[in-house]
């Protein structure tokens, strides 16, 4: 390795997580600044290895549950941003320098970086068998058939909740009601399809005609409604399931749970993996129908993906194949430059992205 | 079978179910009215036999379930109360005269009659694998080592509802964290106990001090708290549970459960088993601390006793045993007489029965 500091700077342009917010996110909650940064890994002092690499960002990735690390909570599953400091998340980057050994120059990876040109990842965890899943790094086999960017959705975190809460979480059996909120987002577009490749009848809710569109006519939904032109869910919900619904993958928690379980048939499972509706409130709206679980023997389990990560190779290889093959779509909503990641973040609490919100930093 | 009309009539005391009603139950919803009954099954016109069986009844149970039944709603798992009829439940009786092949005279059941002297049970079904619990009547086989009332409680619905939400729903394992609310009545005590022969830790919330010391000293809890003394539960809960709770057994519903999901370890699992807190309510109360479920990784499943109701033989066997090597001590609160019935079922709702609620009708 190189004296680094022989190694020339170069300007480094960074998206700055600004303070804790109440409420829903602003552009303003975040700042654009240029910093500096060699693109060397340092040297450990007094060692002659250092576990980091260094980064150039690609593609990142814009998810609901960031909005969470916008508080400042102490909850060691989701942990806080630091203000000041560039905003992170999942991404995927080109190894430009590593002194770890598991990664070499050119090499593809997917996992947590920052919001910014060029990161240094101090000790990425390489194992799948994880605890601290905010430091994962993996090393993609890239195939020029698989668009790199995919890593943010369908083969990385999103993907995953998918796989793991329709799998794993909901016990799915062929010809069984399915009913899946935030359809057309990265994860609900992959349990629909996951759900008709059971043999599964699958309806989805999504915010626009145009997603209903999209869930119908692309990922082959069964059927699907715009929630926002429903004013009765639990009668729309009816309408849609009337035999109801043995299975509930939860995107959206709030009022939609409650309307939900009144249609929920005896023995059926709620697999929760997000509840968007909730992040920017306060205090999340209550859900009043807990005894309806009770009745109707309801089995409603929490769950986050990198518990599932161990599943993560069997995994990729099913959905490459599946994807080669055409038997899974996947649509993505790609905004250009990192500049534009605050909007972009943003705008998944408005519902403005159709399918997976990704930002391109860079193509290569 | 003799001509039923020439037997003659007695008379029969029975407690009416008035009319459905909102809020707390009072003794005033019920009201005693005594009617004739002849003490023989009719025989089936056009038929030589008929399936009906003609019991005493000796104990009835009071249940919190009941209060469900006093709302006129459309649930096929909670059939409402006729109003102008008698009120209906779990009891034990002795059989006078069967046209039911499984059934003869002087035989003791246990399942489903009325709250008065004597019924006529029609079609009662004796299948444990039963998808209409309400019509349920199993034979006894009794011994006088064992109260027969104990077949309202430990050894009929209420342990059934222990013995499944714990050993079938909670996966418990030694060693374990397991919190109970309710924890002296009917199930919360037997949980308990199954929860120290698993060799977990235990902790009990109750409504009274005298219930406190029950717990600690009979039940043999390792802890004990009266909710009703203690203003911040989530508080309340880390003090006793100070390295979280693995499991917790659901009997209240409400603000309980909001306050426990704070102090849930990660992969923790709740049984929920009842709602005794919400049941007089129009509108149950929020719940608000879903998310937590998707962070920790919580698993909630509703359960009814009756679907587990195939074990039973299985859970008899193992119950009799704890019962006589005194392994399991259990606790009742029996009230005398069929007329002192409204006030004990009323009783259930305030906490003012200290164990497993039991009304005497007769003895033998």
């Amino acid at each position: 390795m190189e004296n680094v500091s022989l190694v020339e700077l170069v300007s480094n342009k960074q998206i700055i997580f600004r303070d804790y917010i109440t409420g829903f996110p602003k552009e303003t909650d975040m700042v654009s600044r240029t910093g500096t940064i060699r693109l060397k890994v340092p040297a450990k002092e007094g060692s002659s290895s250092s576990n980091s690499v260094l980064v150039k960002n690609l593609y990142l990735s814009c998810d609901p549950y960031m909005r969470l690390r916008m508080k400042k909570v102490d909850d060691p599953y989701v942990p806080a941003f630091t203000p000041g400091s560039p905003i992170s998340g999942y991404g995927v980057a080109k190894v430009l320098d590593s002194g770890h050994p598991d990664f070499n120059e050119g090499d593809y990876v997917w996992g947590f970086t920052g919001w910014e040109q060029y990161s240094l990842i101090d000790n990425p965890q390489t194992c799948l068998m994880m605890n601290k899943p905010e430091t994962l790094l993996i090393k993609i086999k890239h195939t020029t058939d698989i668009p790199l960017s995919y890593y943010t959705g369908i083969l990385g975190m999103p993907g995953m909740t998918a796989y793991a809460g329709f799998y794993e979480i909901s016990s799915p059996k062929k010809g069984e009601y399915v009913f899946v909120s935030a359809a057309s987002g990265a994860v609900g577009q992959l349990v629909g399809q996951f759900a008709k490749l059971m043999g599964c009848y699958v309806v989805g809710s999504v915010g626009s005609n145009q997603k209903v569109d999209l869930l119908k006519n692309k990922f082959g939904f069964d059927d699907a409604f715009n929630y926002k032109e429903e004013h009765d869910w639990v009668a729309a919900l009816k309408r849609y399931f009337p035999e109801g619904i043995d299975i509930y993958f939860e995107n959206v928690g709030g009022k939609m749970l409650d309307a939900v379980l009144p249609n929920m048939r005896p023995h059926g499972r709620i697999a929760a993996s997000g509840l968007i509706s909730q992040y920017n409130l306060e205090k999340p709206e209550g859900f009043h129908n807990l005894f309806l679980l009770i009745t109707k023997r309801i089995q409603m389990e929490g769950f986050v993906a990198p518990d599932y990560y161990h599943l993560y190779p069997k995994f990729l290889e099913m959905m490459k194949q599946y994807i080669t093959d055409g038997k899974i779509v996947y649509v993505e909503d790609t905004v250009e430059g990192l500049e534009n990641a605050p909007a972009a973040l943003v705008g998944l609490f408005t519902g403005r992205n159709v399918g997976k919100q990704v930002v391109v930093v860079a193509r290569e």
